[in-house]
Order: C-alpha cells, then structure tokens, then sequence
C-alpha cells in the first residue's frame, strides 16, 4: 500500500467537523447510537469471511446469543411489564447493522419477524406466553409467510389453518408442494417453532390469511428433529447471508391448540365461532400486515448502514491510494483527486447523508403510530414511507456498494478488505420484506388511493380540477418540515427561471412539480384504464406500471429530501450546518442531473439549465473532496469496525 | 413451483426461430460455437455452488486438466509447427464461459496469460521451449504484471529486472513492499513459473517494462514449496472466482539465465548489450502491452456471456413463474407478462446480441491483426476497440446479472438456482485486464490521437474545420459495414426531423451525431487544457475527465450498433432477419431513451420526440414479448447448460 497522506492529517482536518455531522445525522437518536459505538466490537460483529455456510452458521448463532445478553438485538420489544419501544427497535437493528449482515438478519428473524409475529397479532396474553423466551434467544422461531408459489401475493397464500371443532385445534396444512414455505430464516437448522401463515378456515368459511405459532422441530441432543407432519429443508448456499439457515417448512395436517392462533385481530372463540374487532375482511388483512412495517422499517435501515460501511471503506482507501503520476510532476495523484472518482463516491455519500435523515424522521412516525390511537391516514402513510424508503435505500445500497468495490479495484475484491462479503449480503434486501418493485407500486397506489370513487360522473376539466386538490393536499400533508419548505417553495416560484440551482427553494418547487406532475397525468391514465371492460383490464392497467414507479420514486425523492432540509435546520454547529447544506445541494442536484430529461421533457427546465447541471454537480464534487474524510467520519461507522485489511496494512 | 406453460408450447413457437437467431448471432463462428454445444457436457462446465475455497480450487484444477484432454481452453495456441490460430483461442474461450467462471479464467491465465506472455513477448525459440508444456495444462504458470502499489499504472512497475553481466543473468527484485506481485492467478497454489513484469536495467541504463520467466515454487511431494528469494502468500477468499488461487509473490534478487527473458521485442544480446528492433521506448512499451489484448477481448467476451446465460435463466423463469390474479379473471399472470418485466430483461437481451455481432467484428479484426503487417493504425483501432468493448461488455454484464437476480426474486438468491455464483464471479471482470474506468480513457484518448500536433498554431475557426474533419475520418473509417451504414444515414440526413425512430437511418444518425458533438467538443476542451501552465495541468486535464467517458460510451456504442446492423445484413432465415431488426430497434431506443437528455440539450432532438421514446420502447417490449424464449435460444446457451434447479423443478 502506497501512502504518503498520514492518518495525522487527517485527524488534525477531520475529527471535529465529523463529531458534528454524526451528531447532527444521528438525530433524536444520537444517545442510543453513541452508545453502541462505544460499546460493540469489531470482534463481536464481524465474522472471517472465509468461514464456510457451517462455520458461519455456528458462528452466527453463538453471536446472537452473546449479543443478547448484552442486551443487543433485543432491546425494545415487548415483554410482561414492559411496553414496546420501537425506536430501540430499530435503532440496535441498526446498531447490529454495522456488523456481519447475516447477524444482522438473524437478529431480525428472531426477534423482529419471529418475536414482531406474535407482538404485532398476539393477543397480551400470547405475547406474555411466548416474548420471554424470544428476547433471550432461548426459543429460536421463524417467520413462515413465504411459499413456493406466493411470494410477494400474501394475499393468495395457500396454507391451510383450520379450525376443528371437534377437538378445538387448528389444522396446519401445505395443500401443494407449492404451499411449502420458503426462504424461511431458522427453518434449516436452529428454529423449533414458526409463526405460520395461511387461510383461516372456520365452520366451512375462509376468514383470510391469519397466523398461527406451530412447534414444528425439537432438539433431541442439540441435534434438530422434525416433529410429525412437519418436514423441514435446506434452502443450502445462497448469494450471501451464509450464516443465516434459511430452509423449507412443508406441513401435513399438523395440529396445534386453539389458543396458538395468534387472535389480536381475528380469532376463533370458545364456542368455535371465528371473531374480528374488524369487520372488512381486506381491512383486516391489510391491518394485520400493518403491524408488520416495522420489519421493512429495518431493513431500510440496515441497507442504507451497509452503503454508508462500503463509502467509508472506499472514500478512505480513495484518500491513501494513488496512481498514475501527476503530470504537474508532485508524484502520484491520489484516487479522490480524480474527478470521475469523485463523482463515483461523493454523490453516494450525500444520498446516505439524505436517507440518514428521512430514516430518522420515519422512525418518529412509527414510534407516533404506535403510541396513540393515530388516524388511518397517518399508518398508511407510514406503510407507504417505510415502503418506499426500503426499496429507495435497498437499492442504493446494491448500487453503491458495487460502486465501492469497483472503484477499490482488485483490493476491493479480496474479501479481507471488507466490501465482498457486504455486496453479497445486501443483495436481497431488494427482494426480502416486500420486492422492491412490489413495494414501489404499493407507494404509488397508496397516492392513488380515493380517485376512483371521488371521480364517478366528473368531466375531464372536473377532474382535473379535483387531481391539483388532492395533489396539493396530499403534498402539503405528508412532509417532514413542512412551513419551512413551505416558505422557501413560494419564494422560488416566484422566481423559478432566474433562481439559482442552488437555490434551496427552486430545488424544492423542482422535485414537488415532478411529484404533482407524474400523479396528476397518472391518475387520469389510472382513471381511464380502470375503466377498461373485462377482458382488458390487465392490458390497461399494465400499460401505466412504468408510470406508477416513476411516481413512487418522485414521491420517494421528494419526501427524502423534505427530510434532508428539516434535519439541516435542527443542526446547531454552524461548521457542520454549512457543511450539510453543500452535501444536500449535491444530492439534488445529482438527482436532478439524472432525471434531467424528465425536466426538459415537461418543460420544466431549460436546455441551458439542464445542460450546466453537470458542471455544477462537478464543481460541488471539487467543493467537498477536501472534507471527505469528515463526510464519511459523520455516516458514523467508526473506524475500528471497518474491519478491512487494506485500510490497516 | 407452479406453472401451467408447458414446455411444449414453447418448444413449438420458438425452436425454429430460436435455432436461426442462434446461426446469425454465432455469426462465422457457428461452427466451432455449435461444436462446443455439441461436445461440452454440463458436468465438465459446472461445480457444485456449495464447495468451499479449498474445493473449489482443486475442482478447477481437475477441470482446467480434463477439459486440455479435450481440446478445450487450449485451443489455438502456438506450438511448434502448429501457427497460432487467435480466433480458436477466443471461441474457445467463450464456450468455457458458459461454465464456471473459475475455470474460464484459471485457463484464461494458464493459457490466455502465462501461455500468452511467451507467445506475444517471447523468440520462436521461447515459444517453442515452453509452449508445449503450457498447452497441456502440465507447466502452470502465472501472468505476475500487477504490483501492490502499481494495478492500472503498469509503465511505473517498481519490480527490477537487472541485467547481471558478470554471470550472464538476470536478477529479479521486488525493491519495496508495494512491488509485491498481487491477485496473481495460479500464484497461491499450482503454479510453479511466472512471466514477471519489470523495469528492465543494462549496464546502469532502464530500457523500461519487458518480461522475463521465473521459476519459483517446486513441487515436493505434490506439495508447493517457495524457491529460494521468492515468497508466496495466498489472497485468500474473494468475491467470487473462489477456485482461482489468487495470490502474492515477492522476489529477493532472484537469478534466472539471460535466455529467459521475453525478447521478441527488446532484450539482452550475447555480448551484454541492450538490443530492441523497436528504438523508441514509449512506443515498445505500447507494442509489447499491444500483443495483449487478446486477454481484453476474451474477458468481454465471457462477461457477455455470462450476461447472456443470466437472461436465459431469468427469461425461463419468468415464463414459468406466476404471481397475482389476472383482474380479467384468467388465473394468475406469468411474469413476463407484467410491463416491467419485460422492461428489465428485453433490453438486456437486445443488449447481448448488440454485442454478440460486435464482437464477432472484433474477433475478425484481431484476426486480421494477427495474420499480416497491418498498419499501426489498425493495431491500434484493435486495441482500442478491444478497450471499450470489454468495459462495455463487463459493464452490462454486472448490471444484468443482478437485474436478473432481482427478476428471480428469493429464487434467484439460492445458489443452486444458477445466478449467485455468476454475480460473484462476473464482479471482478470490471476490474481484471484492465480497469474499467481506465480503459475508457484510453478508448478516448485514442479517439484524440494527433489532435495535438496538427493544432499548432490554429486560431479556433481553423481548429473547428480541422476538428470536423477528423471526426469524419475517423468516422467514416472504423465502423464494420460501412457502405450500408453510409447510405441509410445519408438518406435519413435530409430528412431527419420527420424520420420515425424506428427508421434505422435516424439511429444511426443519432449515435453519430453523439460521438461526432462529443468528441469535437471534447477536443476543443482537451486542446484548452493541455495548453495549461505547468502546476495547472493535472486540474485542466482532470476537469474533462467525465467528458473523455463519455466520449468512450458514445464511440463504443456507435461501433457496437454498426456491428449490429452490418450483422443483420448477412442473415439469410427472414424470419430471424425481422426479428433481429426488431431486436435493434430495442437496443437503439434503449440507450436513446435513457440518453435522451444529452440528445434534447444538444437540439438533436425534440421535447415530443424525446417523450415518445419511453412510449415506443414499451410497445417493442411488447411486440417482442411472445418471442421471448426464441430471443433467449438464440443467444445460444443450451438449456441443458444452465444448471438451475428452478427451471427443472
């Protein structure tokens, strides 16, 4: 390794102005992310990545319970005289999310899936029965909603759980070897019992999909035996996430008692008749998987943390690294001072800064979701953010981190360095807790919602009319920060053609007249081809998917960077506040400078201001490049967690 | 899994088609690609995703041995008496890229690189005293260039060669830690010589980077033992390519006869003196790299078709694979019925026969290269276009194979479904045989060759007529099936503003008028910036850094898409004739659309335009649909190849 910049320079440059910027990233939640900063190890959350899938499965498990002991991984759920306190939650999901990612997730299966299972629809009385025995890792559980045939369909699963009279049990069933579970974390090797999901059958009636805690394996001599009429196996090898045991659960007519039906939102009662506080059987499925959110909540989370690991490996290695001579004769130039270097991580770095503070504010919303009685409107709203924000951050953590390893050359490739094993790990948080593509249309459909009805019998100018209300409701409603952006989008659209790109308010009044633009020209396409006649339903609505994702990021962006801009606002060091404002301007604009077309496209952007979007995005790169080791000292990964060899070397 | 499609139905619809795609996509080369088909068995191709590092590596040996039985990955290879035939080379290469790509790139080494060293650097005598050992896999070797401290900047090698007259040697020296030899293939394990890189020194004179042959392990008891003044080290796990033993060498005045030093192009005469039939340094050093670029060719080459092979799974699959009710009521939809579906993997397939056809164009040039004295500038055309297409290719490649991951959903995570390992193992080849990023600066600095000297001393208006010519030269000059292309963009000039977009002269237009603006422009900025002040230079020249790649991305496509069209020319099935004029269609518009910012910032195309492009591509995504398994057969990966328990299941 050829390096001539000490690490003294840097320290000297970077420490304080970082301090601030973490301070400021971590939010309300600085405390609880301080302390695992200093309290975790590297040794505690990195495994040797050349462990094979046996090694590492071990080793995951042996980490999961040491962790919990010293209260990782578990805090907030939960337990007899203990209310729940979701931002715990999430927060040491995060915290574990700085380590190895297959910990990470084991954790989440354990606790979050397994144990969120029975807090989320369990009665107090099920979560008193079974959370004890969760939270210590002592009873290891699974997750088991996923089948062979129905993956993102929750909806249409085919399990069966029904209701026998007779002897008051319910009757587990995989009906097809298409019902078998799947992708079921704990289901290889070390879960006993799983929350099940399937179709609730009661006197001959299908309530929908419910969940139901089935012991499925025991232990006879630390040695996992499948109990009868459960079959279990082993999904083997994945792409990553080796140390998690994920596996198949196939179930032939197993029976457990009545009371293991998880009953907070629809049970059976003891005169065998099924009973729901919820009347509408969709309501009801959709307020089940509510209670779920928090998961996708996490693995937001846990992506966008592994984006800001893979950053601070590269943008470091970029400021030791150098190649080529420098052609003005002072030796080798180092990585980061090449502008397409620059142009590589800096950008990435100011999208980490931007989820950090839209993460922070959609932990707040779900801490106020569960804490009071919230109006509808404002659950959807955050199924809709987590939803969105999960698929935004899963894929900027894929993209960057492949980013960071390429732009580490060879050395990123040798897993020693650190970024291997984090490409393969993050890979199918696109996929797990909702695909990304599914998600994004939920986003999208979710603003969608009440056009259909509110628009029967209206003309085309009618509405048109009512499409600008409910844009401007729904726009001015669901924003973090919302006078002060207010304020600043008047002011620029006053002047919308002379102001500066890097006018903060222009850039606002850009990514909200994207928004209201693409739901506006959606919602009448929506509209016309939920019209279609039998037959060409599909068609019709299929032909608008490109436009219903194309709303879910605008929106996504847009309530991103509402976000970003409250968040520099709270920031009280005047350094770092500075300092947050350039790297926010860099996030827009490199959005912006991606979308540009779109812009021109609808007229909403000169050539020639498309055109200098580019110089300016350069220039912003060159502005920051010399604070880069603060930028990444503030995404808060501390340096002796990196665990990458070249770094050390 | 649930699926109701038959196979039957597909094997109605898309054999025959599937076949002649299949025969003008393989081009001259159907022969020797329909060979492999025929010969090479799924068993010799693929190993168990499952194995360990150790596994792995003594897999790929086993294989890398059986398959030189064959005839495979030895092929082409000069031996005495026997001419090198450069295209076998190459075709061999690609029919082991439908495998492992540990295997493809062990041989790549043994032979492509160790064997490659010798027979591009070495005297006849040379290749004739190692060639033969080489090709049947019985001396293996290592290709020892990149340094710790020097990957992509190979003219500043730290590694001494000294030319020792006293005993007539040469002494081989790693002077510092960073001249360590790194990510060596063959290096931690089996191979037991090295073609080493260094600075070459005659009598206290450096003649630059030449090559000489090092032993330096031994085989004791089938065990390696280092020879004396070499130490090896193992890189240990990576990314991927797991059966490849990567690794270190260090030399500490390491002694090997005169006689092993490569010197076909420069090397040490009986009486000690420095001897090249190449006087100028800087252009041996370019003329000795130049007789490497098969590696680059046969790199993008397997990374295509690791692309390709990843659509074929996905495509199967999403035939297969169904999720959600239909809203007309006709059971649930097949995935690639949905939009997006469509949008993510049709224009990847487009892609992969985009470059399919450019690199049989390639492969001809190498040829033609290889067979006479060409002009200098055609070498250099080869190189350069070897660059850009292996960046482009590996580009494509890693994007594919996870887009196709992604399209598997949880399926395609588990390894045994055939796409994981090729996400791993496809990453580095961004990277090998020449960084990406690097690459493509080469491509655009060859574009820019000679603008310099032929400046001097024009005022702008000069520059400007002098620019454009050259553009039209060069133009005009390096595309294949240039006549065709001339009269189709001909026609399309004098009406280009009503030409549809389907109009394959307007396309072609487009990709020229792109690389034409670009690289005028970027030679006026280039001009302005090698004119700055020396302590200024690196900044002038850095500020066009992103310029230059762009430049590289508007030339390659450009020549991709003549390849493409050049190709459809001499299709003779009609049928597939239509089809792949439907196929490049879809490419063209699906670089247009999502370059059709710097298309209306340039007022080559209009607001309307522009927005109808996402419209068309989505109706070509549509027409193509009901082909989709033909499109896949005819990128000519046998489905017994593909090795994924999903499609069997």
């Amino acid at each position: 390794m050829t390096s001539t910049a000490t690490s003294m320079e840097f320290d000297l440059d970077g420490a304080p102005l970082g301090d601030a910027l973490m301070e400021a990233l971590d939010g309300p939640y600085h405390a609880a992310r301080q302390e695992a900063r200093d309290t975790l190890t590297v040794d505690e959350l990195l495994r040797d990545p050349g462990m094979t899938m046996d090694q590492a499965r071990a080793w995951t498990l042996a980490a999961l319970s040491h962790l919990a002991t010293k209260g990782y991984g578990n805090r907030g759920f939960p337990l007899p005289g203990r209310p729940a306190d979701p931002a715990a939650v999430v927060v040491g999901f995060e915290a574990l999310s700085h380590g190895d990612l297959s910990l990470t997730i084991k954790a989440g299966v354990q606790y979050g899936l397994w144990g969120g299972a029975i807090e989320g629809l369990g009665t107090d009385e099920q979560i008193a029965r079974w959370m004890p025995d969760i939270v210590t890792a002592t009873h290891l559980g699974c997750f088991a909603m996923t089948e062979m045939g129905h993956g993102s369909d929750v909806q249409n699963l085919e399990t069966t759980l029904t209701y026998d009279a007779e002897t008051d049990e319910i009757v587990v069933h995989s009906p097809t070897p298409a019902a078998t579970k799947t992708y079921i974390g704990n289901a290889a090797l070390h879960g006993t019992s799983a929350a099940v999901f399937g179709q609730l059958w009661v006197g001959g009636v299908c309530h929908g999909v419910h969940c139901v805690v089935v012991p499925f394996r025991k232990k006879v001599r630390g040695k996992g035996v499948d109990l009868p009429g459960c079959e279990t196996g082993d999904n083997g090898p994945k792409g990553g996430l080796l140390g998690v045991d994920n596996g198949t659960i196939r179930f032939d007519a197993v029976r457990v008692p009545r009371a293991n039906l998880l009953s907070r939102y629809g049970g059976v009662t003891e005169d065998g008749s099924y009973s729901s506080p919820i009347a509408n059987p969709n309501k009801r499925f959709f307020t089940m998987l509510g209670t779920l959110v928090r998961g996708r909540v996490c693995v937001g989370a846990g992506a966008a943390i592994a984006g800001r690991r893979a950053l601070s490996i590269a943008t470091r290695y970029a400021l030791s690294r150098r190649q080529f001579p420098n052609p003005d004769g002072s030796g080798e130039v180092v990585l980061l001072d090449y502008l397409w270097h620059q142009r590589r991580l800096l950008p990435g770095i100011a999208k980490a800064y931007a989820f950090g503070f839209a993460h922070n504010d959609l932990i707040d919303l779900l801490v106020r979701c569960r804490a009071e009685a919230v109006p509808e409107e404002l659950q959807r709203s955050l199924e809709s953010r987590a939803a969105g924000l999960k698929a935004a951050e899963s894929r900027f953590a894929n993209d960057i981190v492949q980013v960071c390893r390429e732009a580490c050359g060879g050395a990123g490739f040798i897993a020693e360095n650190g970024l291997t094993q984090l490409r393969s790990d993050v890979d199918i948080f696109a996929t797990f807790e909702g695909d990304n593509t599914v998600l994004m249309q939920l986003v999208a459909k979710g603003l969608l919602t009440g056009y259909k009805e509110q628009w029967t019998g209206l003309d085309r100018r009618e509405t048109m009319t009512k499409t600008a209300d409910m844009v401007a409701r729904m726009v001015l409603e669901r924003t973090a920060g919302r006078g002060l952006v207010d304020d600043l989008v008047a002011t620029a659209r006053r002047r919308s053609s002379e102001a500066s790109v890097l006018d903060r308010g222009w850039q606002l009044l850009m990514f909200e007249a994207r928004e209201r633009h693409v739901l506006e020209s959606l919602a009448r396409r929506y509209q016309r081809a939920a019209r279609a006649p039998k037959g060409q339903l599909f068609d019709a609505v299929n032909e608008v998917q490109d436009h219903l994702l194309t709303l879910a990021r605008a929106h996504t962006d847009r309530v991103v960077l509402g976000s970003f801009v409250a968040g520099i606002e709270t920031c009280t060091d005047q350094a770092a506040k500075r300092m947050l404002n350039r790297i926010c301007d860099l996030y827009v604009l490199d959005n912006l400078e991606s979308d540009r077309a779109w812009f021109t496209d609808h007229s909403l952007m000169t050539q020639a201001r498309s055109k200098s979007l580019t110089k300016t995005v350069n220039h912003l790169c060159a502005e920051l490049r010399p604070d880069a080791l603060a930028l990444v000292e503030g995404l808060g990964v501390p340096e002796e967690w990196l665990g990458s060899a070249m770094l050390v070397g």
